[in-house]
């Protein structure tokens, strides 16, 4: 199933998309979802953010090629940190660079959507408790990142954490091609098959620190390529099998 | 007014302490709050976490002698990290120490609930939009803390954010003592006017860059003398015309 958060003409609700239909879910989209009988062409709809998620975990240089373009060593346990939800943005949405910093830049990423409240799930079992996959954009502030040490700030800004277009359920998300373009020039291009932690080790390692509810979202790092964007360039990031999110950066 | 959430026989609430009472309040205690006219005697309640943030910001090396009790510098810039929702817990509730830790850490602070939607609130404006002050224990695995280099994990930990034990809304919070100690040993003594970077300026300097939202919560940094909890251990934290927050280590 590929779902959404949409607006229509008479609010917002979650819907499944099915080709270029939108069906209305009553209430949420966990477990087994039930349909308002209400459709759209997609067209006549607005995407929203997939998912407004409780918290976002994000996973830093967890592509080798990555944590080499800077210099880095490759973490031998995953490195996280946190996004906060206000930074939750959807498709088409714009990306407000902050004038404190000189240098904010795209991250591309596989996001991984958690389905159920969950503490410590062992790796064999983290596809069972995952809603689906979408793709975001870990946008972060490049200079303030270096400067703070902690990245609370750099990758907390509002609008720096696009998510979407549709969270995809029925994926195998373990070698999925990834690219990110900037104004149609590309960028970042890899696969997920070469993510140093895999998907089931993130999910066991993360659930193993927080219980994680239905809607939490996981990051699992960008691969190599990052780079700035500047007022008005339109930042657009494919995964195969999910789709395209595409975001504008504005001054 | 002294605001907490309450288990009594009948559920959970937020309410008012005044004295030995506790006065239930109607739905939740921003703006105005109405009272529902039931009242119980405190002893006949449990105080949980005054507040259910949306998210935490914590703010690192935020008093002289701590940054130097690690051989760190102060920084320029408040240094921000987050920590989750899920992390939360109220007064006498058990921190659990993870199995992979070897040393956890207590970390007395002041922290500030915000009481309105805000972005970008200058300093001068800032005690409008403060809810009140409670005490937090921003708990860190040091060890994980220092491995990690991105403290995600380290401090996000479920039970490692325990606050409490009620919010303190009429209160001057620029000059208070505050004393940890663990099994009644004094561990932290120090007063928030050695705060670097003091509540208004906290409050401008985040809203600069996130939204916050009501029962938000800004952990203010901790002073010198942080130091592991074991097993059983008994940790205090008292706060000058806020009160006690006191939680047990539990492996």
């Amino acid at each position: 199933m590929r779902l959404a958060r949409i607006a229509h003409a008479g609010g917002v609700a979650f819907a499944s998309i099915e080709g270029d239909e939108v069906l209305e879910i009553a209430e949420h989209p966990f477990g087994n979802p039930n349909f308002t009988g209400k459709r759209w062409p997609l067209a006549d709809v607005r995407l929203l953010a997939p998912i407004l998620p409780s918290k976002v975990i994000a996973v830093g240089r967890n592509y080798a090629a990555h944590a080499a373009e800077f210099g880095n060593e490759v973490p031998g346990s995953p490195m996280t940190f946190l996004k906060p939800s206000t930074s939750v943005i959807g498709p088409n949405a714009a990306i407000k660079l902050p004038a404190e910093s000189e240098r904010v830049d795209f991250e591309g990423e596989l996001a991984i959507v958690i389905g159920q409240p969950v503490k410590n799930v062992p790796a064999a079992r983290a596809a069972s408790v995952i809603l689906g996959y979408t793709i975001a954009n870990d946008v972060s502030a490049r200079d303030l990142q270096k400067a703070d040490g902690q990245w609370g700030r750099a990758k907390g800004y509002d609008t720096f954490c696009p998510l979407g277009p549709w969270i995809e359920t029925a994926i195998d998300p373990s070698d999925l091609a990834l690219r990110t373009e900037v104004d149609g020039e590309v960028k970042q291009s890899s696969r997920t098959s070469l993510l140093i932690h895999k998907i089931p080790e993130l999910v066991e390692f993360v659930s193993g620190v927080m219980t994680l509810l239905p809607g939490d979202v996981i990051l699992t790092g960008t691969p190599e390529g990052v780079g700035p964007m500047t007022n008005g360039q339109s930042v657009s990031i494919t995964i195969e099998g999910i789709g395209t999110l595409t975001n504008t950066a504005q001054a």
